[in-house]
């Protein structure tokens, strides 16, 4: 499956963690690359890309490396998305609860995943194929997506070997105390 | 089970937002309480309050509603905390992975999870029962936190029935498309 993640309205300097952590978010859990709409940040961009230096830019099952792209009209981008045979979820408080319609979501074969800030425009509700909420609380987008991708890839972000499949060099060894490496 | 979660170094103006998100995270996804070390913060206490007062505090099976404070000393914090009977969880990417130690948390009847801001001090690893990874990827301690919750709480938090249970008057009805409310 190839899931997109769409970060909407990224605003400076008050988003520039959060749309960081949305990020790192998308790549650890399993995505193959993101996209943000609002303000240029070529520091986000590079905090992306240094991570991937750093850690890994490999997907698992992908040809292409993670990474992060500025797209400066998200409801365009997301019907083309949408007229290219993507699957488009929106979370938001006011959806339906992910698992009601988690096996609907699985059966795309491609998945675009569209994180809001503050204001999201109605048009959005409007083309998404899917409304989802996790939790019908107000929280936090980067805990939404990954929920989210957690329940898509069944937990799989949680092992091991998918943390080792980024192509770094260096991998944690988990351990129950202090921190372990293995360099290859 | 009584859960209270630690965030460790707050800084301002850095950790402002990430901070509030890691409070509603632990709101929104069933703990008990949140305390925070660092830089005090009455911003962050208020951000907090607001969202009690506007969504509700009452926690499922607590006597005493969702509440935030400041410890100026996490360490003496986790050191009382663990001497009056909880399990300390600290969540770090070198940890071993959060479902081989799930059922010996789940047995648990207080926990504290501690997360992170960017130098952990090595004692807090000494500390803690369980050095749990939610991936060994660097990403999010808001995403952590959230799928720990999640796990703990066996997704409970994403049924309508748990949002409605924080006794605010205003309650979201989840649908397809657009915002519904139901009024006490």
């Amino acid at each position: 499956m190839e899931i997109f993640v769409l970060r909407l309205s990224h605003r400076l300097p008050r988003d520039e963690r959060i749309s960081t952590h949305v990020c790192l978010v998308a790549r650890a859990f399993g995505a193959n690359s993101v996209v943000y709409s609002g303000q240029h940040d070529s520091g986000l961009e590079e905090s992306v890309k240094k991570i991937c230096a750093s850690w890994g830019g490999q997907v698992e099952g992908s040809a292409m490396p993670f990474d992060i792209s500025y797209e400066k009209n998200a409801l365009k981008f997301m019907r083309e998305c949408k007229a290219s045979g993507y699957s488009i979820i929106h979370l938001t408080m006011y959806g339906l609860p992910l698992p009601e319609k988690l096996n609907e979501i699985k059966n795309s074969k491609k998945l675009l995943i569209v994180v809001g800030s503050e204001q999201v425009p109605g048009e959005v509700y409007e083309l998404a194929d899917f409304n989802i909420s996790v939790t019908n609380q107000p929280h936090s987008e980067v805990a939404a997506l990954a929920i989210t991708l957690d329940r898509i890839v069944n937990g799989r972000e949680l092992t091991k070997e998918h943390s080792w499949s980024f192509g770094s060099r260096i991998k944690i060894e988990p351990c129950a105390k202090g921190k372990k490496f293995r360099k290859s």
